[in-house]
């Protein structure tokens, strides 16, 4: 209901949990996967709360994991957290009660959180070291909704804006479904951060007016080569900042690197309903008979991609050599 | 009411012409100078209908004159077309019966009207014979609903539709007001041409896949080195077609040249209300505290121009010469 209303979801069954992620009250990969985590803690509840003998507790809960992993099939992020939960399952003895199998899963989940809050943070910290001062220009929602901590491109934001720096954030209304109108400019007027929203089409003025020293941006996924999937209007983006000599940087986690892509021509882009685009807001503009075109994701070449900012540091210049240094170590 | 209904008004006293211009249901630069000639041919409609003598019908007309002329203070081509139909008054004997007025106004009225329609048809035909076979991208609206006869822009594709070429045009919707979608859809769909509806944003991914064989756009004003104001999202969609090699073409009749600009900078770019970015189709998308940048147009350098196609012919390359040659002995 953002950003009008703030309505939280109890999620005191397995049911409610699959609901919320199905029906996206839960969106943002990272956050999928924590609620995924949590998902399972309540499963584990369940199983206390039905007074369940250790072994019907542990068939309960493994057979729960398989309803939440599923319930966003394409959630890379939601089988990860689920699984890793599983795996804190199997490391407990068989014998364990209800009650104490319940409590290792939910140390599992509130680990898998804290760690995603900590990685936004390592990504706000690195990031805020090698964005130029000055007003910041950034697309679609990268921030606490989406994570379990203050986001990527946000967190990097977020944490100038705690060091003290002063500045403007522009931010792309994100059409077709208004992503930065809803979510961005709310997570940014909650934190006291000006927030001056714009249709795509008004981002080259803008940044012709010289009023803008960076963009920022999250990614959905990135290639070996460093070409980087991100929501629809990430390229264009990308090439605008270029043309005015405005640095163009990506914030991401390093679980968004996916090295088995040799570059951005091997990700598919998935093409969403026309009615996104015919009925923004979900009020009708175009006359029958209009088709529409609307791809949910572009590729923005590593070429026009200034740093990308992780957890473990910035990749500059976005090279294959450079990517395998500061990501394969430790993934 | 476009494009769910079509609704005629019917415009039988000066009152009812000037709330039209007034409140935007004639829009377009042509097309409200054509109604504030027959607006004056529906003043002196009224001295007849009044049995009013000679003198009394003219002066009656020439107070609707100014009425009508100041009807939207901006609009350039509107007194322009009403004070060409008072000329048409000077120059009628006095003692001229309010009939016998009447019918030289409406005459003026109509070859105003008839001009207009040939132009759209020239830079029809001179644009159909330069830009290269394939699917057509443009911007905003640039047809019938604007103008006299086929529009500019539009009136480049609706002739290359008639010489049999067959093709797709795709149509930005253009935020924040959605002319794509609600105007230039609906004309190409009366038209029987495929249309295909985009967000500005995705304009860089379809570009990119090899689909698009030009880009052909309006113009609000230009200036003598070919530097182009036109609706907002223009100069982003010349630079993505620069960087993707599709050339980008400008349709607009010599009258839309300002030959005392000497460049684009000196164009003054209006902003318009907040209201049209944060509540998109008037549904309110963003939180309260957030802000918006919302510039009406945006300049596109010539050097980003192909070609700029007029009534006279074709301006290529983009040159302060070139114009000079094709607009100037004949403006």
């Amino acid at each position: 209901r953002l950003p009008h209303a703030t309505a939280w979801v109890s999620c005191g069954d397995v049911e409610t949990v699959v609901e919320a992620i199905r029906s996206l009250r839960v969106r943002g990969a990272p956050a999928i996967g924590i609620a995924g985590a949590y998902g399972l803690a309540v499963a584990a509840g369940e199983a206390v709360r039905g007074g369940l003998a250790a072994d019907a507790a542990r068939a309960h809960v493994l057979a729960r994991a398989e309803e939440l992993a599923t319930a966003r099939p394409t959630a890379v992020n939601l089988r990860w957290a689920v699984e890793r939960c599983g795996d804190g399952v199997d490391r407990v003895p068989t014998g364990t009660s209800a009650r104490d199998l319940s409590a290792a899963i939910h140390a599992e989940a509130l680990a898998i959180h804290e760690e995603d809050r900590k990685l936004c943070e390592a990504i706000g910290r690195h990031g805020a070291a090698v964005v130029p001062e000055g007003d910041v220009l950034t697309h679609c929602n990268t921030g606490a909704l989406a994570t379990g901590g203050e986001g990527t491109a946000i967190a990097v934001i977020v944490e100038l804006w705690r060091r003290g720096r002063r500045f403007k954030v522009f931010a792309d209304e994100t059409r077709p479904l208004f992503q930065g109108s809803r979510l961005t400019a709310w997570e940014l007027v909650q934190r006291g951060i000006p927030v001056t929203l714009l249709c795509a089409s008004a981002a080259a003025h803008l940044l012709a007016t010289g009023r803008v020293a960076a963009c920022v941006v999250g990614a959905d996924r990135i290639a070996a080569n460093g070409d980087t999937a991100n929501k629809i209007g990430t390229y264009g983006l990308a090439i605008l900042a270029e043309a005015h000599g405005v640095p163009f940087f990506v914030a991401a986690p390093s679980s968004t690197f996916d090295l088995a892509l040799d570059t951005g021509g091997d990700i598919p882009i998935e093409e969403r309903s026309a009615a996104e685009v015919l009925r923004p807001a979900g009020v009708p503009v175009a006359p029958e008979g209009a088709r529409a075109f609307n791809p949910a994701f572009d590729v923005t070449p590593a070429r026009l991609i200034r740093g990308i900012v992780t957890e473990h540091g910035v990749i500059a210049p976005v090279t294959r050599e450079e990517i395998r240094r500061v990501i394969a170590p430790r993934s």
